[in-house]
């Protein structure tokens, strides 16, 4: 497929091929993702911090995030702020001049980091393909469009306060028919798809290979790994999803959808799954 | 204010009393804000995350987390998940059975906490007020309403790709007139904003102190501790913020408007910086 040129050009954008769905008529197209790829923030010997960004104002990135955390107080205090001697895309190298702040890091207070699926600065196809990143066993799973597009709806159906305060994030699990089987809610989307694969666990019922996930938002690499990692075969999003989000699925198998709203959807990956989307995608 | 019940509660909501703004128009009203609050997740005596979450579902986030991180299986592999012995609602503690998986922790792969302002599990208002968390200088700053209503039009203007992905998060910064100064995309919209405050950095421009920052989604506590950071004293959000990102803004002294779109904003906190708000807020 044409993203390969992602990571070779960094651009913010790349145009995918889809398939879109208005109601039950399916119909290849192109979408615009925005790019999504891990950048490591390296400060002398020490690694700071591994994001995921979009590529561009990488140098900018890494000086604001030194100085959000208070490491730097100005300009004045960096030495040097650039590529490895590889020259690298996926890292920016920063020193301090002599005798400025180190960071205060906390070693009880660090982030764990997603180390499951090739997040660790070398996020690309090619990683992701030699990576112990999860996939999803062959199924013969077949959904109705109008399942798909009732979704939100069951959602709104099963949240309890998004609806008041406009600022939270939901993540819900339907049925094959698309009856809501669970939902839980979060200002932060990666803790309410957290929650909702935690009580699955909790009540023994992972994999959740014969469920469709609803995300309130849109759909980033993050997300995609953590409903592959639940064995999920299925995966909307109400909002866009990203450039890595759709690779990472199209690698494991799993029907990533999106723009999932106004009795339309477009289905990026895996639309085998998806009833009447056997046309061309492009 | 009405806020200290969040801390008291554990609601996932709460009612703060805000100004509401349509065109010209200001009128005292209340608001429910989605509760953000700090968690930490604790593995026997390490610390695996601090994360911001809405109270709720603690035990399930903590479950989801580790079963996402690899760290765990299934429920067999946890012998104890519960609150610590001083019973802090901040903390879940787990503990695995005999010989089960140990994390992977990383050292060079780990994330540096945003430690500068109270967000250490012991994010609440009178921690806050106790921590170094930045507070802005006075200032004599006066905002038209019409100025605040023209951010997003603006930002649109200045935006490269946002409107053909729907997928990129932006903030960009404006002078007290609504002139465009500065915008930055990014998947992330913290990557996004530490553009914009490293783009000012290098440029030798901080403090921001004469900026008006608009951002494209959600106020969230991190977001509102950036913008502080880089001395910024009025926030716009075209989403929602969260309680937490509230209680920074007001101790900060910032003005903090959300919900920007269609002609309204609410100011939910230092209102006396834009024109006309001068109502009693509730």
């Amino acid at each position: 497929m044409g993203m390969q040129r992602i990571w070779e050009e960094e651009a913010p954008s790349v145009a995918v091929p889809i398939t879109r769905v208005d109601g039950s008529r399916a119909s290849g197209a192109n979408d615009l993702l925005a790019v999504e790829e891990a950048m490591e923030i390296r400060l002398g010997e020490q690694s700071l911090s591994i994001t995921m960004r979009t590529p561009g104002n990488d140098f900018e990135l890494a000086a604001g995030f030194l100085f959000s955390e208070g490491i730097i107080r100005g300009r004045e205090d960096i030495r040097f702020l650039g590529r490895p001697s590889d020259g690298s895309p996926d890292m920016v190298m920063v020193e301090l001049v002599e005798g400025e702040r180190r960071p205060r890091v906390q070693p009880e207070r660090n982030f764990l980091m997603t180390s499951a699926c090739g997040v660790c600065g070398k996020a690309s196809l090619s990683d992701l393909a030699a990576n112990s990143c999860p996939t999803l066993s062959p199924d013969d799973i077949q959904i109705e469009p109008d399942t798909i597009h009732r979704l939100p709806e069951g959602l709104r159906k099963g949240q309890s306060v998004f609806d008041s305060t406009g600022g939270l994030h939901a993540a819900a699990c339907f049925n094959l028919q698309g009856g809501l089987e669970s939902v839980r809610e979060d200002v932060g989307r990666h803790n309410a798809l957290d929650k909702l694969v935690g009580a699955a666990l909790m009540e023994h019922r992972l994999p959740l290979n014969r469920s469709i996930l609803l995300v309130s938002g849109r759909a980033s690499f993050e997300l995609v790994q953590k409903a592959l990692m639940a064995g999920i075969p299925v995966m909307a999003a109400v909002g866009a999803p990203s450039s890595l989000a759709v690779a990472t699925a199209e690698h494991a198998g799993m029907t990533l959808i999106g723009f999932l709203r106004d009795g339309r959807f477009n289905v990026y990956t895996a639309s085998r799954r998806i009833v009447g989307t056997e046309v061309p995608p492009w």
